[in-house]
């Protein structure tokens, strides 16, 4: 009898341990894709306010499934949305980049939308809006797939 | 020894019935998400067609944390954003919607993200433009949790 409360014991122990440990990691999962998403966003803004088009884009998904909305249009593929920046911010216009105002928003394990606000300050004018960016977590760390700019 | 190999045999069926399973379940799954979402859009249509605006602000996610961003603004929770339709879209100007172009992303099991086209015509007008919507399983079934609409 002795051994089975023993064994008893030992298995809720176990569970317990199982569950906390669940629970701390679920906790640390979403602290840590929040830092990791934004430190991309960090990594954005710098590629782009050192007028580095190709760092900036780097963190889009390199892919023709890639899609982006703005101005009432859809945009698709990795390609065409690096000829639209090229073409709207050539570098004398790229101005100083700013993200405020995220939200990170865990879907699962791989997956999370971010709401937030950009501003581009450019001599004398500055210009901004409202976005969603879809994020999926790839071999190469998280990546947008979709940005909704407004 | 014949045992044993029975035994494996018998173990390795088991391993490919539980992996074709999982594979079934996994096509099934997309297809009917992309299924039971579209057909939300539907019933969102439906009952906005037939002047029923509380039918329609019921695939929204009953809670303050609901998002909505249009017109470069972030509103935040179901009951304003129940209020913000109530003020832009009294019943003689609900007109007459309609949702094209949707194309939806499975993001996981409980999470989907839907881009599509949405147009409101009116006697003499016609409004549309583009969205974003952030879909998750809740226990009442598919609702939007994020709604980014221009």
């Amino acid at each position: 009898m002795n051994k089975r409360i023993i064994a008893a014991a030992a298995f809720l122990g176990l569970g317990l341990a199982l569950a906390l440990s669940a629970a701390g990691s679920a906790l640390q999962g979403n602290t840590t894709i929040e830092a990791e998403i934004k430190a991309v966003l960090d990594a954005q803004k710098s590629a782009w306010n050192a007028k580095k088009l190709d760092g900036f884009m780097d963190y889009y998904w390199k892919s023709k499934d890639l899609t982006f909305q703005s101005g009432k249009k859809v945009l698709r593929g990795w390609g065409a949305l690096m000829n639209r920046y090229k073409k709207n911010y050539p570098a004398d216009k790229m101005g100083t980049l700013d993200f405020t105002d995220l939200e990170v928003h865990r879907l699962g394990r791989n997956f999370a939308y971010v709401l937030g606000k950009w501003a581009v300050a450019q001599s004398g004018e500055t210009k901004g809006g409202v976005f969603t960016l879809v994020f999926r977590h790839t071999t190469k760390g998280w990546r947008i797939v979709h940005d909704h700019t407004e």
